[in-house]
C-alpha cells in the first residue's frame, strides 16, 4: 500500500536528516527555532556548510562597493551579512547591465518590531539605494495566523502596522511594492505555488523544516508561499514580460531553508534560482545565542521604547563582558567575545575609527563598561528616536500606497 | 525529537484505517481511486456505514417533492442520490423559510465529458430550479493540474472548455457562479483555506486521503481547497452578511472525504457544516464497478460522440445481460442485474411506465438486447444531441458572464 511506502520512505529520509543534525552539532536553525549547543553560540561556519551557502568574504564586499560606487554598507563590513548563494551571478549579471529585484519580508507576529527586525530592512533600503532596483516586501501574516495561533482578524491587522515600521525605513515607494499574503495570494502567485507545490513532496519539507504527522496542513503548504515572491511571475504588475529577471533576496540564514527548496525546486519550472545574501542574528541583551524572544521585552531594544527605557535595559541587561570590579577590569580588560553593548555597537556605530578605539580601550581596562554603555545608549536612542519620528509621518494613505498592486514604471530608472 | 512523534503517530491512525480498510471490505472509494472488491461491484451500502453518512430513503425523497411542489427527479426516484448528510435539517431550514446555496464542482481533467460527468450537473440544475437557490461551481484546474501533471495553462483552458458543458445543462445565470481555483483563490476564499488548513493535521489527511510521503506538499493543502466552498464567507460579492447561510453539496460519493473533514473543521471555525446529496457512480459501458475511466474513449459515451458514434458503442460495447443464443434467451430471459442497457435506461429514460415494461419483456425473454440497444441509442443520441445543441449555443462571452465575480441580487428570488 502507498501508506506503508510512506512511512519506510520518510523514516529513510528523516533518520538520514537525523543523524545529519546530531554528527554536525547540536545547534538547530530553521525558521522558527534557532538555539545553539547548550550554554554556546551560535556555529556559523558550521552552518554555512551544513546549509551549503558561501561565505561572502572581502573580496566579493570591495566588487559591491566598486560596482556601486559607493561605500559598503557597515552590515557588510562588519559581517553581519555574512554568508551568500549566487551574489556573485547577480554582480556579474548587474555588471553586464541586467536588473533583477530584492525581495524580503517579515512575519507580522508583534505589534512593535525590535531592532533585530529592522536589521535586514535597513540593509535591503541600502540594496534599493545602491542598485536602484525595484523591491517586494512579503507581509507572511497567513504564516503567523498558523504558527502564532493568531486571527486571520488580528494577522492582518499586525502585518498593516508592522507594514508602518517598515516603511519608516525610507523604501523609495516608485521601486517598493509591500503585500499582506491573505490579501495578495491568488492569481499568478497561487498559480506559482501550485507549481512549486507540484514540485517539493511531503519528505522533502519533513527532512527540510521538521514538520511532523501533527503539523497541520495549511503549515505543510506554507513553504511555497514564501518560496513565489522568488520569481517575477507572481507580480504580473510589475515585472510582466520579464519572466527571466533575477532576484536578490536579503534576509537572516535561519530562512535559509524556504530558499534551499526554492532554489531546488526553481529550474524543474522553468524559473531562475533566487540569490541571497544572509545576515547572522541579532543577539539578545542577555547575550544568549540565537535570536532575541518576542515574550521577554527585556530581552530587546524594541522601536516603540523611549530614550529612559532604552537606558534602563542597556545598563540593567546588556550583558557586559567587563570585569567584577573597577581594580580588576583595570588589570584584565573587559572580554570582548561576550561582550553585548560593544557587539551592538558593531551593528550601529558606523564610525569604524570609533569603534576600533572604543574596542582597544574596553578591551585594555582603560574604558570602563558604564562608559560604553553610555555610548552606546546614544546610538540606540539616535536610531530609535530617527525611526519613531518616521513612523510617526507613516500615514493610512501611504501603506495604502505602498500596498496598493500598481505598475512601478519607473523602477530601474 | 517531534519527527520521531510523526512516525509513531501517523503510523497508528495510519494502521488502524488500514486494518479498518481489510476488516471491512477492500473496495477503496476515495476522490482518485474507485475500485471494488476484486471482480465484484461496488458495495453502497457498506460505503454508507464506513463514511457515516446516511440512506436517503423514499420517506425523504417524497418529502422533497412534498416541498418543492413538483414531481422528483428521475435520479431521486431511481434512487442514483441515495445518500446524504444532513439533508433533513436543510429541508427542515428550507421549511422554516430559510434560504440555502448549492455547491458542487469538478475537475477539469479532460476535455469531453462523458454522462457520468453530467449527472451531478442535471441534478443540480434540478436542485436550482424546484428550490429557487443560489449555486456555486468550482472548477478545481489547480487539482488536476497536481493530479494529472498537466501544465497550469493547459489545466486552466480545460477548465473553460468544461465550463462550456455545465452552462449547457441549462444553469440560470442570474443565479449562478462558476469559477476556477487557479482565477479565484485569494482573498475571503484563502483565508478560509488558513483558518481549515490550521484545523487539519497531516495524520488526519493521510488517513483520510490516503496520502503519503511521496506526495507533493500542493496535493497535502488541497483539501482546503475543495472544502471552503461550503462557507458562504468564501464568496463575498454573493453572500456579505449571510456568514450562516447553509450550503448544500450535490455529488457522487467519492467526494464525500473531502467534505467529511469539512464538517470536521466546521464547527472549530464557527462556521455551519455543509449538507450533502450524494450519488452512485455512472458505471462504464462494460459493467466493470465504479466510476469510467478516461482513458479507455470506448468505457463510456462522451458529451461530442456522434449518433452514429453513440450507436457503435452501444451495440459493440454495451454488457448485455441476455443469454448468448435467441433460443436460450426467450427461454430464460436477460439478467437485469447485469445488462447495461437496462442500468443506463434506469438513469435516462424517464418515463417510469416504459422503463417498467422493458425490463418486465426483457427479463421475461420476450425483449431482445438489441431491442433494448436501440430503444437505449435513441434516448443517449436525443440527450446528447440536446447537449450539443445546447452546447453549440454557449459563446466566450457566456462563459466570461457566468465566470464573472458579481453579485446576483436576485438569486432567492
Amino acid at each position: 500500500m502507498a501508506m506503508e511506502d510512506w512511512k519506510v520512505d520518510g523514516k529513510k529520509e528523516e533518520e538520514q536528516e537525523q543523524e545529519q543534525e546530531q554528527e554536525e552539532s547540536e545547534q538547530v536553525v530553521n525558521p522558527w527555532v534557532v538555539s545553539a549547543k547548550e550554554g554556546g553560540k551560535i556555529d556559523y561556519d558550521k552552518l554555512i556548510i551544513k546549509f551549503g551557502c558561501q561565505k561572502l568574504d572581502e573580496s566579493l564586499v570591495q566588487r559591491i562597493e566598486r560596482l556601486t560606487n559607493r561605500p559598503s554598507h557597515v552590515f557588510l563590513r562588519r559581517g553581519v551579512f555574512f554568508a551568500h548563494r549566487d551574489l556573485n551571478e547577480i554582480l556579474n549579471a548587474y555588471e553586464r547591465g541586467e536588473k533583477f529585484y530584492l525581495y524580503t519580508g517579515r512575519g507580522p507576529s508583534s505589534e512593535a518590531l525590535h531592532l533585530g527586525h529592522l536589521i535586514p530592512f535597513m540593509f535591503t533600503k541600502y540594496l534599493q539605494d545602491v542598485f536602484r532596483v525595484p523591491l517586494v516586501i512579503q507581509l507572511t501574516d497567513d504564516e503567523k495566523c498558523m504558527w502564532k495561533n493568531l486571527s486571520v482578524e488580528e494577522s492582518r491587522r499586525l502585518a498593516r502596522e508592522n507594514a508602518k515600521d517598515i516603511i519608516a525605513c525610507g523604501f523609495d515607494i516608485t521601486r517598493t511594492f509591500i503585500f499582506a499574503d491573505f490579501d495578495y495570494v491568488g492569481g499568478e502567485f497561487y498559480r506559482n505555488m501550485v507549481r512549486v507545490g507540484k514540485h517539493v513532496t511531503l519528505n522533502k519539507v519533513a527532512a527540510i523544516f521538521g514538520f511532523t504527522g501533527e503539523d497541520h496542513i495549511g503549515k505543510i503548504n506554507f513553504p511555497t508561499v514564501q518560496a513565489v515572491p522568488s520569481f517575477p511571475t507572481s507580480f504580473p504588475h510589475l515585472f510582466h514580460g520579464r519572466d527571466h529577471l533575477r532576484c536578490l533576496i536579503p534576509c537572516a540564514i535561519d530562512q535559509d531553508p524556504y530558499f534551499r527548496m526554492t532554489r531546488d525546486v526553481a529550474p524543474k519550472i522553468g524559473y531562475q534560482k533566487p540569490a541571497l545574501i544572509e545576515s547572522l542574528f541579532f543577539p539578545s541583551l542577555q547575550g544568549q545565542a540565537g535570536k532575541m524572544s518576542a515574550s521577554d521585552p527585556n530581552s530587546a531594544i524594541y522601536v516603540t521604547d523611549s530614550s529612559k527605557i532604552i537606558k534602563n535595559k542597556v545598563n540593567r541587561y546588556a550583558f557586559s563582558g567587563g570585569q567584577d570590579s573597577i581594580e580588576n577590569h583595570r588589570k584584565h580588560g573587559a572580554n570582548l567575545e561576550v561582550d553585548i553593548p560593544i557587539k551592538y555597537l558593531g551593528f550601529f556605530l558606523d564610525d569604524d575609527a570609533e569603534l576600533e578605539s572604543i574596542r582597544r580601550e574596553y578591551e585594555a581596562g582603560r574604558m570602563l563598561t558604564g562608559e560604553v554603555k553610555k555610548r552606546l545608549i546614544e546610538v540606540l536612542s539616535e536610531l530609535v528616536e530617527r525611526h519613531q519620528r518616521a513612523r510617526s509621518a507613516v500615514s493610512e494613505e501611504m501603506v495604502d500606497a505602498f500596498m496598493a498592486v500598481r505598475p512601478l514604471p519607473n523602477m530601474f530608472a
